[in-house]
Order: structure tokens, then sequence, then C-alpha cells
């Protein structure tokens, strides 16, 4: 039997166990997870390409459990009263190849996508980075702003959105939380004495969000929003200047920030940080950058941690998604019960 | 709203539809499909490997419909009492990227084997094969039997597998159509006088069901097990003597029989025979094989075609998977409601 669980589900988890306690355990979960790079069968994820967006699916597994997501992108759907990112992912047992979960992932999306630029921040920020300037307040503003709370002790963050509407939702939802919003006029403003900067734009083009004489020395970037083909928000002169992490390289040189430079240019992937394989920040006026792509392996880390909650206090109904046959080679007789 | 497709769901259906009519028209809808192949965004699956098995994402679109299944394989799974293969699958409206059905795939799987293989015969045996030999009586088997009876007007099959109570299943399960069933011993009795072989065993290894001498000229073959590196049943040298045509080559020389030959020794893709791009058998006395493995293409057929009969039907539960929101960018406030 397959445990189903729905966006109310993961709502109601989400509740009862708290989004702050949600955003610690993920840290961690993500940090364990890392740190045993090596234990995962890994890819670049497999995209199928349209004129209105993209589809994906992005599988990875351990020796335990296999996990996928099906992810759309596509800019447009706001226009038709549609998100532009939706996903749906699935766990499945390695020992038989049975599936274990499906459930939605728009939601644990954003709370993996957040949970991972706070993880980075952790191990690039300076330490004491306790402000940020939010560049976009789209869908995924307030799991920025939270993982970074839960991860670093954010407690001021400057913020702007092309779409005052957006920007006025961001504020409310944080209401909340002991952190201090500040809206700003345009990205400049919102960056100025701030020590991380995060930006997550959703716009399919070549954009500049950020030109490369804003920056500090010092600030941290996380580029959460250029993540496909095409599709980049840093001025490239800002990114010869940054020393720069990524998630899974092979994937990120399609995809990220760093689509137009060379992989030399790349310092390491987020994984040898935390093994300590290479070193993060060495000097407090350095500029360092994480291009956040999204990578199956936080699929993985927020699957098998909704699997355990779910399971633990029993959310989600349990459907018959795989027979269970009393013979097994008796398949065809299941169409007469 | 995504439709959720139980294993109870898929045999309502099937009941209510009647399953020699699923078969009459998913060979029609495979043959409609495999017709316009250029309109399909294609590729071969995507296999992550285990010492137990193996699990796979297959998908495929064209500009309406996106169509991924998850499968595994793990021929030890009968010990633990389960069965080999299980799938789950979905599809995704290409438009908005949003997902329409999730399905339980294990049956809608082993009817679209069946009716591709019946699809197969009806362009590739001697007209009037009214007769079929059956080497293995696993799960596939009465899926095949059917389909055939469907495609090609099967009256009588000879069959045989190396577990009596597979056997006794098999007959048992036919028995209420209009087909004679014959059990054999061994392989080369059950081929004999057979216009039409189809092997569907399970073992993951090199083996020779079919020995080259025992196959007289003219037979047509469908070789349904062998769907692995590693993993096949056809001798060599009939393989040579054979006219064989695939799914889909790049995958298929993966995976199928004819992992062992070179591309050119592969007469065509069965779409070029359904398209008249190349021709099928050209002689009354040639051996024509079918090496089958299973492709996504036949995934997209099914699960469009059982779409269409549960909306119609409102079958199936309607589940959120996605979230909708009145502001597409305000998922956050989804966890508050």
């Amino acid at each position: 039997m397959v445990r189903l669980l729905t966006v109310d589900d993961v709502c109601r988890i989400s509740r009862e166990v708290g989004i702050q306690t949600i955003f610690k355990d993920l840290i961690d979960r993500l940090e364990r997870d890392f740190a045993r790079w090596h234990q995962f069968q890994k890819m670049a994820r497999i995209a199928t390409h349209y004129p209105q967006g993209v589809i994906e699916l992005m599988p990875i597994s351990d020796d335990e459990f296999y996990a996928y997501k099906f992810v759309n992108g596509h800019p447009d759907n706001p226009s038709l009263d549609r998100q532009t990112v939706t996903a749906v992912g699935m766990l499945a047992d390695v020992a038989t190849g049975y599936p274990l979960m499906l459930s939605e992932m728009t939601l644990l999306t954003a709370m993996r996508t957040a949970a991972v630029s706070g993880l980075a921040s952790k191990y690039m920020a300076n330490p004491g980075s306790h402000t940020m300037g939010m560049i976009g307040t789209g869908s995924q503003a307030e799991f920025q702003a939270l993982a970074h709370h839960v991860a670093v002790g954010t407690h001021t963050i400057q913020y702007y959105d092309i779409d005052p509407a957006a920007m006025e939702k961001f504020s409310n939802n944080l209401s909340a939380f002991d952190i201090a919003c500040i809206p700003c006029e345009g990205a400049l403003k919102t960056i100025q004495n701030m020590s991380i900067v995060t930006t997550a734009t959703a716009k399919k083009a070549k954009v500049n969000i950020l030109a490369h004489d804003w920056i500090q020395p010092g600030v941290h970037i996380n580029a959460v929003g250029g993540d496909c083909p095409g599709k980049t928000e840093i001025d490239h002169a800002l990114l010869t200047r940054a020393k720069i992490v990524v998630e899974y390289l092979p994937q990120t040189m399609q995809e990220g920030e760093i689509q137009n430079l060379s992989e030399d240019e790349v310092h390491a992937e987020l994984w040898e940080l935390i093994c300590r394989e290479k070193p993060g920040r060495t000097d407090p006026s350095e500029i360092t950058l994480f291009d956040s792509v999204g990578f199956a392996l936080e699929d993985y880390s927020i699957l098998t941690y909704f699997y355990e909650l779910a399971s633990k206090n029993d959310v989600g109904r349990v459907v018959e998604m795989v027979p269970h046959l009393r013979d097994p080679k008796n398949l065809f007789g299941l169409l007469s019960r």
C-alpha cells in the first residue's frame, strides 16, 4: 500500500510540527545527506522543453530509498491563474522496488529549496550575517526568509519585487514571525547594507537583477531564480568576482548562473564544503555565491523526512497503487475480483 | 485537481468496458500513436540498477500530453510474496505542466505490453496465423493470449511453463474465453505446428528458451521476456536467421534480444512498418521476430485511453495534488489555511 500526501496533508503536518521546526530538521537532514554524497546514484534532471515551458523528472537513490520528482516550469501560468512551478513526487523502497509514498511536492519543493539556501548561507556567509536583501517576493520568498531565520539567525530583511501586491503578501505572511521586514524601492536599495542577498525571480530570460558594482565585499549571494538554460539573473562580471558553489556541477552547468562560465570558474560543490574537502569562505571580504538550481538530493531529503512524519502521525490516505496478489503470477485474476 | 486511479479503479473500468473491447481499442490507439512517431519527444528509459533489480523512469510526450511511468524489475520478489514488476504512472498537460492523472500501472503495463505484441503480430505474422505457442505463463501470459485473440484471431494456444501451478492458472483464467488451450511438456512441443510463438519468461539471465533449429519457416516470434541488459531468451543463431523488428532502437540495443547484435542486423522499428516506410514480411517462409522490451509510447497510449475512460465514467477519486491558489504567488499562505 502507498501513502498518499495531498496538499492538505502536507499543510496539516507543517502546522502540527511547526514550520520553523521543519526548517531546523530539514537543514540538519540536508547537511547529513549532502555529507554522504558518494552513497547516492545521481544524474542531472531529465528535461523536456516546450514553447510554453519545461517538464522535468528528477530521480536519485541510495541503497535504501529511490526518490523522484515530476516538476514543471511554465512562466506564463500566473496569467492563466496557475502557478509557475508545481510538482508531484514519489518515494520507493529499493529492496523490493515497491512505491511507498506519493506526495504533492509544490510545497515540499518550496521548503527544500529554501532550506538548502539556508544551509549554503551557513557554510558560506560571514559569521554574524543576520541581515538579508530579498529580491523577488514570489512563491519562494517567505520560505527563504524563514529558512535563513532558522539557519543563520536572520532578523532583518529588506525586500523588493516589481509587483507591489507580491511585496504586501510577503510582509503580511511574515508578520507572525520575529523578522523585521523593510520594503525598498528597487534592487539596489534592497541590498544596501545587507550581508546576505537572495534573488528569486521567475523570468525565463537572461536578466541582470544584480549589477556587479552594487555588491560590497563580504556579501554572500543566493541565486535561486536562475535554473533553466537561457534563464539567468546575475551579471557576468559579478560571477567572475565571486567564489561560486553549486549543488551538482553537471546539472548546474546546463541550468544555473554558471551556464556562461567554464567549469574551472566554479569553486566547489556544496557537499565538498560540508565534508571539509574544500574550504568555503577564506576571507571576510570575499563575495560568495551559491548558484542554486535545485537538485534531486534535496527532494530525497524532504521526501524521506515527510515519509517519517506522515507514517508516525498517520497522516495521508493509504491507497492501493500496487496490486497485492495472493499468487504473484496471477495478475490477470485481479480483473475478475 | 488530479484524478487518482487505484488498482480497484482500473479493475472496475476493465470489467465495465470488457477486456476484449479494451484490447481492440488499445491496439487501434497504439497503431495511431506509432503512426505519428515523429510527433513525440522520445528517449530510452532511465534505469537505476541495484543488486536486487532495477528501477526505471519512462517519460515521453507530444505537444498535448506528457506521460511517464515509474517501474521496477526485481526477479526475486515472488519469493518475498511480491510481484517482479510493478508500476505507477502519470499523465500531465503540456500546456500548463499540470498533472492530470496518477494511476496504478502494473495492470496497465501488462495490457499495453500484450497489445503491442498483438499489433506486431498483425503486421508481421503470415495471414491466417491463428495458433500460438506460449512459453512462460506468468503474469503476462493471459494478456498475450487475449491481445492475440483480438488482433489476429488466435483460437488455439499450446502453452508451457516450468511452474505447473502457473500453467493451471493460465488455463483457468482463459476458460471463459473462446480459445482452446493445450498444455505441453517443454518448449519444443509447445511451439510445434504453431504459426506464432510468444516467449514471456522472467529469468534475469541469458537463457536460450528457443533453439534455432526448432523454428519452422514462416513462424512469427514475439520475444517479450528479454528486456534488460544481460537478460535474453533467444538463441543467437535464431536471431541471425530472423527478420527483426523493434520498438525504439536506441533502447532495444541496450535491453532487448538484439543486445548482442549490431544495429544493421535489425530490420526496422515497428512504426516504420505501420507507416509503410519499410516492408514487413515479404515472403511466407520468412521467420520474423518482434523484440519487445516495452516503450514509453505504449504507456502514453494506455494512459491517455484510461484517462478518457475514467473521466467519461467518473471513475477514480479526484485529489488535490497541486495547490489551487487564489493568488498564485501566495504559496506560503496555504500553510495557514
